[in-house]
């Protein structure tokens, strides 16, 4: 039932990756009994994706002081009045299945995927930060940080379409942005340089590919479809297309010489 | 009600911090009703900062088999017993609020870091080391690594005013010895070569800036106010008010030229 | 009770470790009140390592969602039908004690080190993997990932006597082959490049050390007892005996000039 390649991203498609998840997780709850009882707490039992995700978010995040129903409540509030975010959650459910070779299917995804998780509740806290709701986007940050090790500060912008692989170690700072069609390995950071205040921390544009443990400080700008290397610390602007590796990070060239990223 | 600027440091204002967290939270509290009970339950309902961080380490690092009461009983008794872990927690509290621009307020730092709490169950754990209940030490150790994904060796020796920003991934080993007033980020190691055995791992001076992601190797010195670039891979001594950067890291020079840090 | 060295790795020794095991707890027990409700519990009321194994695993990786009684009964089938796991859970607790300084006895593994269990809990997820049961494998992968960090896909091959010390932030892909008696630090990633699908991870060959932060990628081959020094970034073939550091990384030198590592 799914189809080897997904349909071009776009605004509406909604209804048509929650029916494939839904049939994804029908299917899977018939061949793995152990795991039907889970699969229908978790989707089947659901009327929409945002129900099903703030349902699965609110039992991830929730602690002994932080109740399930109370985040709950908050996710699906979040996602029913802004549908942006529902927009940039299937984007990223469809970044992960176009861009992942180990992404099995939509609803392996939308279960498993700590950095798809870490995103969508990032955006949840940087709305209650835009709402002057500092304290309960704080705690949320905290959480996503105890649960999914990914530290994304609310105040920090993520576009749709961003895929976080493994996510484990990942931290965005405060001042940062991140375009759309982003692909973030583990262990990155989007870090200042400890010298500065205010705006401090890295601007990544869209399509920008960012290799496992790479490191960038500061408020410097990395162009459109620009590669960062694995383990690169970079320091300086990385003009659109082109490609930084090394510590500290050198450029070596634009699309005709790409370097091994992951 | 929280000053722009602290006071100074000094061993005497436990209470006053005290006081400003019981003002921060019973602020947040009115602004903020879906987090008043967690607030009440975590910081108002408790006559002290001790009791306060005890209940939330007691949470936090609870399991079905290792009970928040148990927890709560042995961290309580902890900070009755010592008061340098007490005034190590105020100073902690200080240095947060003073060093990182992302921290709001002294509850900020008390709720939601899980650098500052995992600092705070070491000490505890090191109590434990040195009581010769090597055990429960190394229990805890493993709870702090699997809630806090932060690895301090119970033996490890933890000055005051440490800030361990973001956290993730940090891992201080048995034989090393950290300074007052050291500020160290995410996914840090202080290690050993694994070619040795005794005492084997690094020794950071007062006052040093450890960037994110820097590994140092070995029974190594970090003089006082040293600089370590971010993802550098140190192996040999640091003299005092000097910077390394790079894999394997060099010395660029003393408080006139410092790198990039964070 | 602990003797200093123990015997050679062998298949049968199951039964030798588990009663080294149970004369620890009981000892541990005995000296620390506090934790003999746990001891009891994850340990002396079992009858096997592996019950007592299962039950740990069980409790650490169950959610909400997910439940201690499923997981148990998962562990302790899969343990029970294959014996080559209960053989590389042995081999792997002897290599830890052998090989971490830092290791104060067999329980010490058994009930803290996170590494082990990731490792224990991946090879349960790589027997679903192999038997079709691709959604259980991939969610337990998920909540190893959440839980310890670590983040190892189910259809990866990981040998016996591999230690995983500290464990945080390492990532294993579909493709990657781990051989015996390989050491592993925390941080390691063995990944793809981004630009290859179908067989596109390394392949680690028996006997290997690789430091932290080591982030290896693509299909290529480090051979048996080479060196990968922390923080390297290897991208080419490693030639057995040999040492490999640096970002990029190259090679200096086989056995005779080892660098350092840890």
């Amino acid at each position: 039932v799914v189809p080897t390649i997904p349909p071009p991203e776009s605004d509406d498609d909604e209804s048509w990756v929650w029916n494939q998840i839904k049939a994804e997780v029908r299917r899977d709850a018939e061949s793995e009994p152990a795991l039907a009882s889970y699969h229908y707490a978790t989707v089947l039992s659901h009327t929409s994706l945002s129900r099903s995700l703030s349902f699965h978010l609110a039992n991830k995040l929730s602690s002994s002081t932080l109740l399930s129903t109370l985040l709950y409540d908050l996710f699906l509030q979040s996602f029913s009045t802004h549908p942006t975010l529902r927009i940039a959650t299937v984007a990223d459910l469809l970044a992960v299945r176009h861009r992942d070779p180990a992404c099995e299917s939509f609803s392996h995804c939308l279960l498993n995927y700590k950095g798809f998780l870490a995103i969508q509740a990032h955006r949840v806290s940087h709305i209650l930060w835009t709402q002057s709701r500092r304290p309960l986007a704080l705690a949320l940050q905290s959480r996503i940080s105890d649960v999914f090790a990914v530290d994304i500060h609310p105040a920090a912008r993520i576009g749709k379409g961003v895929l976080l692989d493994h996510a484990t170690g990942v931290v965005i700072g405060e001042t940062a942005v991140v375009g759309n069609n982003v692909s973030i390995l583990h262990h990155v950071t989007l870090g200042g340089t400890g010298k500065a205040i205010g705006d401090r921390h890295p601007k990544i544009a869209d399509g920008v590919l960012i290799g496992a443990g790479a490191t960038i400080l500061g408020n410097v700008r990395i162009g459109a479809g620009a590669k960062i290397g694995a383990g690169s610390l970079v320091l300086i602007d990385v003009p659109a297309r082109t490609t930084a590796v090394g510590n500290p990070a050198r450029l070596i060239g634009g699309k005709e010489k790409p370097s091994k990223l992951e």
